[in-house]
């Protein structure tokens, strides 16, 4: 893989796709939230990184270049920074001061699976902390290299993995190594004329088996599924062995291990494999923008969808907060360009909720699904928008996050958030999350913008995702997003939510998840680890709580 | 509950819904399978089936029933004949010939929800196995009273947890302790306007808490999903504690806990309450029969259902065997009878195999479905046989238990087993399992029917399931049984095929999981039972191997 593909270290994606503020952005943000125009946040140059020196010793250096070759393992300070955090807000804030409290103490990178045994033996028995390492985008300090107990760790790279080992056409399945990018798998599949149709807003950074770890949901999830539905069976490399489940639709054949290993979160081993259940590529996408008259409304209109089974594959819909920022600021990669104010009043309409709709398949399916959405979208007060909003939604699907580098450069602070619920109690859940974002910012003195939407859509509920928008405090960043990051978590928890849709536990969810599945389902997971790797090397500090 | 409706201990069911067996049946067992019409295998007398004595000691008992109180433990010998095996081809054998090997020494029947943790306290004190009990359908040895390592062994029937604690008309979901029946279900449902659309063979006489313990899939699973699709949380009462899942239509809060506790089989403990993802009540249900041109293009055209996202309900299609035979036995309620191999050729077609779909929903949408499948179903060459035969077979869903007993009282052995498989892998599977039980029952002198069909259809492949028939080995009949299931589960897993699709692992599929999952998998399994349930009390014999 070229290096130019892989993310800069201090923030999203490449050089080549950042995003410049739109300057009525800096307007809006002066207005609504106090922030000053001229304020600029530095970030330092690689050199100046300062990072704990490596502490993997010559013995143990020597054993892991014994299996996966000299060039593979690098302590250079260039591979310990780019391996040294994922992609949340703690770490760009980390990353651009240059403060690294962790950092791997080396990079490994095996060439082929065969290599991940060993690697993870050695590791085991000179007692070196193994974080399996994808794209590097968690967004819940999923990949930070913490040594736990141990003397060292190593960010175990998996780019090398990166092989699609076959396509059954005819079961519409495909085998992927773990270390595949999206961009690189669907370019693959789409040549055997098929898509796996799971589009993360990290998707052109983020891995096959970062997918599975985390249990992932695409954009598209609502239509394709999560990668949990899409995952017929997996196959991972733990310390005590190989743990790989039958290539099979559905078996009785006890609990379902594969649903432990999704989701696993590098805490039990490596995934190594997946075999995921694919579609034939569509030959027709229609994008479309809606207009819903509030959010409640809007939710009743994707209820109804949902158990009508009429979804479409994306469904989006933004609440009243969400809607305006986006008119505003046409942030989404133009969107509210597209559409414009004028526009909504044009139709009549002032104010309520911008809603998407993504059907994707041959024409007819694509006609005929259409058909039926719109019908009951007009139902409940939905207005077409037409496709221009929608397509400018698909061109800026994956800008977010480079929007977000140029925000942190302004010394904003932007973060998201998301949950789940059902449907009868979507409503609870997002006013108590919002109230709790704006309370938890407002008493800091650094009033936010805080917006919702939904998108990953559900016959018994639906997710929510929330952006929340403010003024760096100046020289406690960190205390200022913990504060926020509580507030909301602890209301996601008292309001019956999850505690992640599908961003993962991670490091920075693990102090709730025992309020989410009881302290017997800490102790059932940690016998499960326990079992699996009994030396405790796999990406301590992440899922289990300390 | 009326005892009436119990099953009758020696057989399934109630006698009031028995079955004779057709003259045409007697005739062609005689004509294929050698069997002579005038043979018949007797059952013993309900007192005259010869328990080993009680062990349950007087502290045990004493203790269980200061807990549910005295009349929640029974040491009578009907109950414990009633709960000492489930409905396998062996269980009954041994429940007809009187010989019972093993039995609870006592059955004990909670009242409430609260009484489980107590009484499970009081079992891992006194070294009693539990072995909870729901509708003692098992096909597979689940609920056969074993003691392990323990003194006794108690059946829990879980009767008295039968309250729908709640239906949630917005969320479309509903909430039903483990006891529940499944017409007792579906009833309370309907009163909601609701229905579960989980209907496996064993319906009448099975529970909620049976079906989510063994990942069961009911016959119209195409449509309404398997068990594991329908179940939003569930909550399980161990011996280590409660273990209860979020109510949330989807997570990424690390492994899925809930898909440990579907399937666990009551090796890790008693299934209290589930919350279910219910339907509204189909206003239409239609269903009919189809010629296909053979069995491998009538899977092919399952398989153009499924890929389309066309599938019905319900989508069962018989082999060649199945269909010649469904034809003259008008076996399965009368479909023979009504279809008749007359009218078949009439529509130019002699042989050819049986198809039923079966679509439920308003109107609008089962004409629409109907429609669309319909379109596919005939570019694959289906002559559609009408709606008479498709009724005949409704009314006829639940039977075959029945006719299973008559053939018994004949001495005639008819058993099922059942996996599944990928779309590309399953000719061959369907080769080899159906060589495999040919030969080992004509080696034994007892030539075979042989049979299957496919009922469970999904994108990525389908199930199989198998019913052999073949004169009884008098004097040898488990023997003749353990041969041919020993052959088929071998072929199973020689062709990659799952060793279970939905009937369980239970005592009798234990031996091949190790196959199926790999060693690792097993010491996992073991090690989240031996967190849970540390005395080992839970269902001994059952999923892990000896």
């Amino acid at each position: 893989m070229a290096d130019g593909e892989r993310m800069r270290w201090w923030g999203w994606g490449t050089d080549a796709h950042a995003i410049e503020l739109p300057p009525a952005a800096g307007e809006l943000l002066a207005a609504e939230l106090g922030i000053d125009p001229a304020a600029r946040a530095e970030r330092v140059e690689l050199e100046d990184v300062r990072l704990p020196a490596s502490a993997l010793g010559g013995p143990a250096r020597d054993a892991l270049a014994a299996v996966a070759g000299l060039d593979a393992v690098d302590d250079g300070h260039a591979a310990r920074v780019a391996h040294a955090a994922g992609r949340s807000y703690p770490d760009l804030l980390r990353l651009r001061s240059g403060a690294l409290e962790h950092a791997p103490d080396a990079v490994v990178t095996p060439s082929s699976r065969a290599q991940l045994a060993p690697l993870l033996a050695e590791c085991a028995r000179h007692g070196v902390a193994v974080v399996p390492f994808g794209g590097g985008t968690s967004v819940v300090g999923g990949v930070e290299a913490l040594r736990g107990a141990h003397r060292a760790a190593i960010a175990l790279d998996l780019r090398g993995l990166d092989a699609l080992v076959d396509v059954d056409p005819v079961s519409l399945t495909a085998t992927a190594e773990a270390g595949l990018l999206g961009p690189e798998l669907e370019r693959r599949l789409a040549a055997r004329g098929v898509t796996l149709g799971h589009f993360p807003q990290s998707f052109e950074h983020s891995t096959v088996g970062g997918w599975v770890a985390t249990r992932s949901a695409g954009q598209a999830s609502s239509g394709y599924g999560r990668i949990d539905e899409l995952v017929e069976a997996v196959a991972a490399v733990t310390p005590a062995g190989a743990l790989e489940t039958l290539d099979v639709p559905a078996t009785a054949a006890g609990p379902a291990l594969r649903e432990l290993v999704v989701g696993s979160e590098g805490v039990l081993g490596v995934i190594a494999e997946a075999t995921l259940r694919v579609r034939p590529l569509p030959s027709e996408r229609r994008y479309e923008g809606w207009s819903l008259p509030g959010f409640a409304a809007g939710a009743e209109a994707l209820r109804a969808l949902a158990q009508a089974g009429a979804l479409p594959d994306v469904a989006r819909l933004s609440d009243e907060d969400e809607t305006r920022l986006t008119m505003a600021l046409g942030s989404t990669g133009g969107v509210g360009e597209r559409i414009g104010r004028g526009y909504l009043s044009l139709r009549g309409r002032s104010g309520g909720c911008l809603a998407f709709t993504g059907f994707e398949g041959t024409r007819d399916e694509v006609a005929r699904r259409r058909g039926r959405a719109a019908a009951i979208l007009r139902a409940h007060g939905a207005v077409a928008l037409g496709q221009r909003p929608g397509r400018s939604w698909l061109r800026g699907r994956f800008a977010a996050p480079y929007l977000r580098d140029a925000l942190l450069d302004r010394a904003v602070m932007v973060d998201t958030l998301e949950t789940a619920t059902t449907w009868a109690n979507l409503q609870a859940l997002y006013a108590a999350v919002g109230d709790a974002l704006r309370a938890a910012l407002r008493e800091r003195g650094t009033a936010p913008a805080v917006m919702c939407h939904v998108s990953h859509v559900y016959r018994s509920g639906a997710s929510l995702y929330f952006t929340f928008i403010a003024a760096q405090e100046r020289g406690a960043e960190l205390d200022q997003w913990r504060a926020a990051k509580r507030a909301a978590t602890d209301a996601i928890v008292a309001a019956g939510g999850t505690i992640t849709h599908h961003h993962a536990v991670g490091a920075d969810h693990r102090d709730w998840l025992p309020a989410e599945i009881g302290p017997l389902g800490i102790e059932l997971l940690r016998a499960a680890k326990d079992r699996l790797d009994p030396a405790g090397i796999m990406n301590p500090g992440k899922l289990l709580p300390g």
